[in-house]
């Protein structure tokens, strides 16, 4: 049937039903528009058919006129309805034919109906799914990444932020530059000469929003799809997934006492096209880097034109021997990325970090990063200026420093006295947390999930290794754990270990944790 | 020379060249450190070279042991020296040989040697280079996207936030739902529901730092790279820097009175993966999608399996007519990602915009926000959770719709009484601009750049197309300017024109702006 023989056949007389409810808080103007919308997208109203003028629509619809005709207006705007001088008012014609559109009430609870392909990209199949894993949400003892949110000056703090909230300068509100704001990359870069030893003016500084959106925005703007990238084995979970979502083939590389074995890397693959390494305390086992590895990775990056991600995730608490100087100060060729956050010494959730960027590639960082969110947000990035320009930064990182080292000894002597040797202990020196090794026979997943229900938030070790030859272990957090409720939570967990010691491992799990 | 024969000639009493500065900040320790590991990298000490003792150097530089040992201690514990019992202490022979590290002081101003392969990726190459055009800096009369600051309600905007920041709540500022804050999307969700005629429910919605994070995570979790994407022609230039960055081939089709001509898309590429729209608002001409089109995008979606990106991105100040209901409300096969953002209603450096995710896809969209930035901001979040659920966010927006519509009315009159007929007016019925064609003969980048001088910020639409048939023009934005101000904005726009009239148009600029 064309549309043309339609229309003729379209009875004028026929009033689409329109339900008013006069006690609904939608005024009468919107109701007819809903309706009238409604009858048209579910062809309860043809193409072509004239619809009642609006004083008959009025009069059957007992209302005035003026609602009427402003819903009138919205649908001939919207061009569901076509206006022809001197005939009327009609549904538009041109509206898609068989067009199979039901369930159109906006506010309906009705599900949609997913038919046709719903294909997604490749790249996203590949990441893993997110697991509702206790450890991940828990807060207190043995928990990860967990700073001493009790000891930070929130007082400071939040009159800092109330400053630049009360006081916006348009300047600074409309600050457009992708790096960040000029005030507190100054201030980082200060604060990462004098104490990471890293080589930078703050024009090279990029402000995003912590670990994962730096090792993101490098990985895009660096490397291809396909571009192998060593990863430290067993290694930090989410930055493989920022390198798979990117296309990246990962080379896990094992990490020994030394940090990664840089030989064992050139066996494998030498021409990768990027490193990622965790040299300050490897990530999960804690281990230094030495200089050693250090020159022998720089002269790899350098030979075979490969960068290196430096991810400086925690180096701030150094408990025993100085603080370590960071790679990317060790490197006159530029190859370094130097990336680090302000979630362990604020807190996670505040979402602040930085790109130290080699200056020939600023410009092409600037340029993904408009691609990706244009700009970082301008509040934190204020307020931190002033907290560490105003010297809240040194002296909270000092008190932390101290308050950290008496947790992680106190940790450290309870689980000597009780644990030993049942677990073996790793990477201590520095930071808010060390891995602890099982002995063969224990499945840590199975633990910690049980140790969940007694409050315990253990991260399983296993989980970080990429490859079958996984070991079992706790990367244990000590940052929000009060010494004096330290030995408690050891012997808690002590018994943990007891009663699910005779338990058969199993299959090692390597599924999804994040 | 092997290391061995090195190590036999190395002249045990040569002492490394120290310089130490009692005045410095710096320790004595430190200098001590840092002076021995740059003699080491720089290889003024060879590897296998035994060093002073600790009393000899001490001696030599004379100041006491303490600093000495600590040095030591922390380059053995970093690999640079290791002690061999009852012989002393050595520069370590595994450091690699013939290694060309120079320039090592960490805060050394020497540029670094850019030498070898900087290959950086093929997608960044595509992106565009971040042009210093005025008209993205400017504050004041016809700037973009500039809401009218000195009107939002900062004293009560600042108390919310600082009720967030004083008494931070551990569960909340520990969250890591990469979604967002269950209680602010409730919020945005209903906004969404009553206000945009979006179908959704809260576990749907994803927080995000704005648009355009919202189309870069949609399109690195939908789409592959190389599959076809329409985009609107003329179009949003940072859109398309989406796309391109995630490898995704650009399809332009063209707009016209209707918004995307869907006709013509299928024509040029019925295989298209996805389709970007801006139907409340098309940027930059300003014109809605008619009910015709918008179901023949959505049929033509379902058709062929694709997915519709829908950017709603300042749909709340409709001066003429009901607000537009969204097409995501129109779609029952739930092939629309909803897309939109605070910054024209708060103010951009905010960044915080939301997704309404297609549920069967919210877990894809999760994995794949995990691995870009795991979770955004908690404070933004909880303060904008209270500014709606308070009643300040609908009020402001009613006080603004006010405000607009008389600015931009003030705007049209000044325009038509001035420069009719120079500029043709499109789009003007929604938010804070809208677009005006010159005629031939006009060179808009070259105007804009003229304006600049004079204090107007034109953005120019020639650079918004992607092909070469550009129309010459500007989007006024009349956000940022008072009306009492207005006049003599456009009198120093029609003074401009009358100006470069004669001017040669030359080849239109399609280079970047962003």
């Amino acid at each position: 049937m064309s549309i043309q023989t339609r229309r003729q056949n379209a009875s004028v007389g026929v009033m689409p039903l329109i339900a008013l409810d006069r006690k609904s808080k939608l005024p009468l103007h919107k109701q007819i528009y809903e309706g009238l919308r409604t009858a048209i997208v579910s062809r309860a109203l043809d193409p072509g058919q004239r619809v009642p003028s609006s004083r008959d629509l009025a009069a059957e619809l007992r209302v005035s006129r003026i609602p009427v005709l402003n819903a009138y207006a919205q649908l001939l705007v919207e061009g569901y309805l076509e206006a022809r001088t001197g005939s009327g008012t009609f549904v538009s014609a041109e509206l898609p034919d068989a067009i199979a559109l039901t369930n159109l009430r906006p506010q309906s609870d009705a599900h949609p109906i997913l038919s046709g392909a719903r294909r997604i990209a490749e790249r996203t199949r590949l990441l893993p799914a997110r697991e509702p894993v206790p450890w991940l949400h828990g807060w207190g003892a043995f928990g990860l990444h967990q700073p001493a949110l009790e000891q930070f000056p929130h007082t400071i703090w939040s009159s800092l932020v109330a400053r630049h909230c009360r006081n916006p300068h348009v300047a600074r509100i409309h600050h457009i530059d992708p790096l960040g704001s000029m005030r507190f990359r100054e201030a980082v870069c200060n604060y990462l000469r004098a104490s990471r030893g890293v080589r930078c003016d703050a024009h090279q500084i990029m402000i995003v929003s912590g670990s994962q959106q730096a090792l993101d925005i490098t990985t895009r703007v660096l490397l291809n799809a396909g571009d192998p990238i060593w990863m430290e084995e067993p290694g930090y979970r989410l930055a493989r997934s920022a390198f798979l979502s990117a296309g990246c083939r990962l080379v896990p590389v094992p990490v020994d006492a030394s940090g990664m074995d840089v030989a064992a890397g050139i066996r494998i693959c030498r021409n990768a096209r990027a490193a990622h390494v965790t040299p300050s305390h490897q990530f999960p086992l804690g281990v230094t880097m030495s200089a050693s590895r250090r020159m022998q990775l720089l002269q790899w990056a350098h030979k075979y034109g490969a960068w290196i991600l430096e991810d400086d995730y925690d180096s701030e608490y150094r408990h025993e021997g100085m603080p370590i100087a960071s790679l990317q100060g060790l490197d006159p060729h530029a190859r370094v990325i130097y990336v680090g956050t302000f979630s362990k010494v604020l807190f996670p959730s505040l979402r602040v970090g930085y790109i130290v960027i080699p200056p020939d590639l600023v410009d092409a960082f600037t340029a993904g990063r408009l691609a990706m969110d244009i700009v970082p947000p301008y509040l934190h990035q204020e307020a931190l200026a002033d907290f560490i320009v105003e010297g809240h930064f040194a002296r909270h990182i000092r008190k932390m420093r101290t308050l950290y080292r008496e947790r992680r000894d106190v940790l450290l002597h309870c689980m000597e006295s009780t644990l030993h040797p049942t677990l073996e202990i790793s990477g201590s020196e520095t930071g808010m947390h060390f891995a602890a090794f099982l002995p063969e026979g224990y499945d840590d997943r199975q633990i910690a999930i049980r140790a969940a229900e007694v409050g315990l938030w253990l991260w399983p070790l296993s989980p970080s290794y990429a490859n079958t030859q996984a070991r079992h272990g706790f990367i244990l957090g000590y940052g929000s754990t009060p010494a004096k409720t330290m030995p408690r939570a050891v012997q808690q967990l002590c018994a943990l270990l007891e009663a699910n010691k005779s338990k058969p491992r199993g299959r090692p799990s390597h599924s999804a944790t994040v």
